[in-house]
């Protein structure tokens, strides 16, 4: 199990590597949200996506040897992991599927690793990368499915609590469930309630608490690229069900309506998966109940910039 | 003069309406600057600009009746009266120049106001707003050669202090001088280093600190749409003249390698006149001294999001 100490120990050790990245609070009429919120532009962070905080608590633990390390990655994961390689000098290798988005794919490659792009899916680019790294005996780190990982993303929710004292709820979009997964270690047994936010294409927490354990779920529609894993990790998954109070979905307009107001309201451009905490308020598919004080993590932003208007 | 209690007051007035925009702290690998940086990312405020501050603490202390308020402006200013106008039911007419970046008067349009197009260069957009306000009994707020102006943009310099303490200079772009003019003012007496960052082609400060005092300057380059000023203002120029010890120009290719950056490593997406400051550093057109603790204005963000790119 992941637990506070191991948060706080993952987050002395990737300090001098990562971002302590900025909170803005905005009022209802900003973003026509129902309630106040506090944004944390988890977008800016170094790589683009918060994945950069797991990446370097895995490989700063790893001993990777002139193989290297191999990662597997819709794209935010691969980008960490090489961004992170690049900056400890340890040579990488991402596999990529065909799916990812290509400017995703270019920062993999301007950070120095090695990309192999192939199969439809995530699953089948983890399947050759695990084939490769026993051929290599590379290292490898998963995009959310190992303890490190889930660790290095916890500390988002350390730094949320530290900056927004008093927030009630923070909304947070799931894919493989890392991200939620280390967040949810950070609040267990606090008054704090995690509600998690998927796109109705890729539910795979929805799922998995509707069957009791993760299950496969579709993958489809605006932000597959980084929320499309096939099903949650085992990792998160108890400590998910017992914190999570709300698993909600969106449809891809609220997620594109989403991007729209963080660019026109606050200059900020959030890739899909990185604006679909945010759907959830502006769509009504969670309604904060009355007096919340709400937080909501704006996770990504590796996206064609111009993608955000019109 | 405008004070520290000027400011202290204009802060208090204008916080219901304004955001307190945070701050980012890179190390040298994040951007490629010389030395570490404090960013402010100002480009986040309401209405996408600094503009605001000054607009929301003139309107709030003028008595605009019927005829409502009258602004000429290169774009920001514009969009920012329009903003404080509409969120304080005051009646806005925008004069602007032919220049003007299209996707800022869209931005004046959509926050309710009256445009009106027409002139080359903002003074005759000025003389225009100028003599229809004589005609209509309107109030008017000045882009930055106003009292009330200055004092809410000197707002900026306290958050900065208060976010970040320890700086030793600050790098912040001048185009008619009322944003450094008012940061000079909190900054007047300290030992805090305000250094003004102008491009090539809009050498307002520097013109007129090289000739004693205010005069006419070229008006051109990248970011003249919102840098273009013809002289800098007369309120300004002593308060200047006392605490700036650094006005440096540099070209349009440093700006807009500037704009660049900020998108590739942060995510941050700035206009012309908004990297402008940045550009000093990355372009060594001013070098920090040895222990300069260094913190950059990002002051404006009112582009079209793709134009940062490539």
């Amino acid at each position: 199990m992941i637990t506070r100490p191991h948060i706080e120990e993952a987050a002395r050790r990737i300090a001098p590597h990562i971002r302590h990245t900025p909170v803005l609070q905005l009022p209802v009429q900003a973003l026509g949200t129902p309630c106040d919120v506090v944004l944390k532009l988890e977008q800016m962070q170094v790589s683009g996506s918060f994945k950069a905080r797991g990446a370097f608590n895995a490989l700063l633990q790893s001993r990777a040897g002139e193989a290297g390390v191999i990662a597997a990655s819709g794209g935010n994961h691969g980008a960490a992991v090489a961004h992170a390689a690049g900056a400890l000098g340890i040579r990488a290798e991402i596999y990529v599927p065909a799916i990812s988005a290509p400017s995703k794919v270019a920062r993999i490659r301007e950070a120095g690793a090695v990309v192999v792009q192939g199969g439809a899916t995530y699953a089948e680019a983890f399947a050759a990368s695990e084939a490769r790294r026993a051929e290599t005996g590379a290292v490898s780190v998963h995009a959310y499915d190992q303890e490190e990982v889930l660790a290095g993303q916890g500390t988002v929710g350390r730094e949320f609590e530290a900056d927004s004292p008093g927030l009630t709820h923070l909304l947070v979009a799931v894919g493989g469930g890392g991200l939620i997964g280390g967040i949810s270690a950070w609040f267990a047994g606090t008054a704090m309630r995690v509600v998690a936010v998927e796109p109705e294409g890729c539910p795979t927490l929805h799922d998995a608490l509707r069957a009791g354990g993760p299950v496969d779920a579709p993958v489809g529609g605006l932000a597959a690229d980084s929320l499309g894993a096939r099903r949650v990790g085992s990792l998160m998954y108890p400590i998910a069900r017992d914190v999570i109070r709300d698993a909600v979905l969106v449809p891809d307009a609220a997620i594109r309506e989403a991007q729209q107001r963080l660019w026109t309201a606050c200059r900020a451009v959030a890739e899909p998966g990185g604006a679909t905490a945010l759907a959830a308020l502006l769509s009504g598919a969670w309604v904060p109940p009355e007096g919340a004080r709400v937080g909501v993590l704006v996770c990504g932003g590796n996206c064609d910039p111009g993608s955000v208007v019109g």
